[in-house]
């Protein structure tokens, strides 16, 4: 993290914002308000408790709601927006971009969606209805429809003069598509390419022809992983018959990868569901909504665990010395799989592995696990044989048969655990789960049975 | 995932490579090269293994290898550039833009890289010795010198002359900085603005004077955050004395915040170190070597665990039904615990959240842990009392009395575990460190101790 600086623009002032809040000087709030980058709002709001962000709101002109309302949750630009008198209100609504109001369309309820919609004009309704029609997550529910598109055919001052009719509305003029009569996408043009050039050359000269598009329908996901992998500024999202429907900008993939991440990571931990809100914004019970679920699974299947050692009674009642170990031979376990689950996760999520790749996987992690399982255990038995408490070791057993019994049990788990740490996330891939889901919180249950299972049989071979 | 598609961009054909090689057509692998997007070539790479990613490197002409070499690994540049004859090689390098030249520099050895610079013609290795001075992870390591830069009293065709004389050169012509006479950044500019303005028109009057910035030496983290925060499509990089130094794009902090969730997945699962490869170009040893310490030191971690267990062992043999329970108790910590510290990294690593609201995500995490707690208590003492196997609790003790020490132990083990888990990371960022290394490893290490010695101590009270 960088140290704070003088050149280097600061934050927002929460802090300013809520002694206003408490000495009750709207006009302050609204002054920085009106100051601040939406950006930074965001970042203030995020960490503003409920019955603050409220008071702000309510204090908020209908100009600021309109350039804040990408930023904030849906909810709160609702609760503002109801507040406001109907002309305001529709004011708001019809200022946004049409990528804004379909993102805020699709979060409010079902109910009120439709209201909002028949106050917009007739143009922007039909735009968001067209919109509305695909899916959240699809490219098509995160493109927009405001980019620079120009017929092929044109010279460069007819191209300039469409420009300029549209300049205000286009998202980005930097990338212009050049299309034919069915407006499939024939290449792309940068405004440098115009700006410099002879009025009279044809477009179709200057273009760049090649074609990266996605399908309205694929997941935002691989849209977002196409403008990360081609480094894009912004990718066309076309129909199935190839005709450029609108486009996603650079600054959705990132939004769309910071999301993607997030899950992977909350998954990975066993945390269920979505959130549109940051963390403190989240109410406790939503927090404990989404965690509950593993929770109680993860307890019951434990019992499993718990079956194995009570099972066992009279194994580890003889040579309770086993209790001693038994914690580190099934914790290693869930460690080595929770990494092995990891990295296959991320490096599938980065697309940098299919399921195709299964068998080099395997032969991968079984290679790290064998490493992982032999050194662990060869310490581990070094370890009892010369470290050891004296009168730890009682009985029939000598320190050497007890480091036999746990190195090796550590190798067979270690190994084991690595290898089904690897092969659930891919196995959840090739049947169209979500490879996070079936991670550390799975396989921690399963190999903690093989673990004990494995300690528990390989001492009682060995020490009878 | 979307489906495949005639109008979506499909990735290389892998195959196609790999057989081309076998029957040694290299022809066809430089036909392949020559029309593959790197972007492609990139996922090809990362999922050849070293000795085909060779070959097909020998293969390489030089202007191919200039257009991949910011998408392979430095060590697979470094590798064909060592083939090519001298001349070829100094054309590789200077037609690499600064920042990708940069990239490479940074990753090759040290006594290598004199070497390169010294091939360098004046101009471009005055521009890396420059670049060089920032750290690798710094705003400055990251950035490129190529953007547009306009004084300020320039006209609007003045502005255009300056513009048309660099437009090859600079990444992004879509912003423009005006800058005074020590080159501080006084606005930007759209090329739009200019292109759809008269040309007397003094540029001043049509520049954007918001100057979001980031100085040089900051972490590339902010950076990248910053762009996302505030939707950038580049973000000035200045000096102390706020003099534009270069920019940073849209495309690397997409790169970069893309590295740092893997680092923070990677951490939270107790994988050291960073590896600039893909999971399959990285060697079993290396992933062996980011493990291991970890693996190692957790499992000698979790020997204070079975001292636990081993010191109760009065306890546990006399109560033998206590084993039954005994995994779901400690994993409940370990996972309420690994949720509740994801939570906090995530929200840290997403700038949602920083040290001075500690108390505030202590009492958000003991409402939830405590909800959590009493649930899954109430939820496992009920299955004991009315739901127990016959013939399982044996001697002096009652299904209640079980019921009543495990529910309760639950209860104070989650709670605790989720206060740990939200407590350590905040903890650790407070002291400078990562938050996301003393995650989920650690505070599972930890909980387990705890969670034995609740357990225990409770059965004992009650129990006699």
């Amino acid at each position: 993290m960088g140290e704070t600086d003088p050149n280097t623009r600061e934050p927002i002032d929460v802090e300013a914002i809520l002694e206003a809040l408490e000495s009750g000087e709207t006009e302050q709030i609204v002054a920085i308000a009106k100051e601040a980058h939406p950006g930074d709002v965001e970042v203030a709001f995020e960490r503003l408790e409920d019955e603050d962000r409220e008071q702000v709101l309510d204090q908020l002109p209908a100009e600021v709601l309109s350039a804040w309302a990408d930023y904030l949750p849906a909810s709160d630009v609702e609760h503002r927006l109801n507040t406001l008198p109907e002309t305001e209100r529709r004011e708001v609504l019809e200022s946004l971009s049409d990528d804004e109001l379909v993102d805020f369309l699709q979060e409010v309820d079902e109910e009120d969606r439709g209201q909002y919609i028949q106050r917009l004009d007739e143009e922007t309704r039909q735009i968001s209805e067209d919109l509305l029609k695909y899916p959240e997550e699809s490219a098509g529910g995160r493109m927009t429809k405001a980019m620079a598109v120009v017929p092929v055919g044109l010279t460069v001052k007819q191209a300039l003069e469409v420009l300029e009719s549209i300049r205000e509305e286009a998202e980005l003029l930097s990338r212009i598509y050049v299309v034919d009569e069915h407006r499939r996408i024939l290449g792309k043009l940068r405004l440098r390419d115009l700006a410099f050039s002879k009025w009279d050359t044809e477009i179709a000269a200057l273009m760049d022809s090649d074609q990266i598009s996605v399908n309205a329908l694929a997941d935002q996901e691989e849209a977002a992983q196409m403008i990360a992998r081609y480094d894009l500024m912004a990718l066309p999202v076309v129909d199935d018959e190839g005709r450029l429907l609108g486009v996603i900008t650079h600054d959705d993939a990132l939004e769309i990868l910071e999301e993607e991440s997030t899950e992977d990571m909350e998954r990975i931990s066993g945390i269920g569901g979505q959130s549109d809100f940051a963390y403190l914004q989240t109410p406790a019970m939503t927090h404990f909504r989404r965690r509950f679920g593993w929770i109680l699974t993860l307890a019951f299947l434990a019992l499993s665990s718990g079956f194995v050692i009570h099972a066992y009674e009279a194994v580890l009642t003889n040579y309770y010395i086993l209790a001693l170990y038994l914690p580190m031979v099934v914790a290693a376990g869930g460690n080595t799989g929770a990494q092995s689950a990891t990295m296959v996760i991320r490096a599938m999520s980065l697309g940098e592995l299919d399921t195709r790749e299964f068998w080099r996987v395997i032969w991968k992690e079984g290679r790290i696990g064998f490493l992982l399982g032999t050194l662990l255990g060869v310490c581990v038995a070094l370890q009892i044989q010369f470290l050891m408490p004296p009168g730890m070791i009682t009985g029939s057993l000598t320190p050497l048969s007890v480091a036999i019994v746990v190195g090796f049990s550590l190798m067979a788990q270690v190994l084991t655990s690595t290898l089904i740490g690897a092969a659930l996330p891919i196995g959840a891939k090739k049947m169209r789960l979500d490879p996070a889901v079936v991670a550390s919180p799975a396989i921690t249950t399963v190999v903690d049975v093989s673990g004990s299972i494995i300690y528990f049989t390989l001492a009682g071979a060995i020490f009878r």
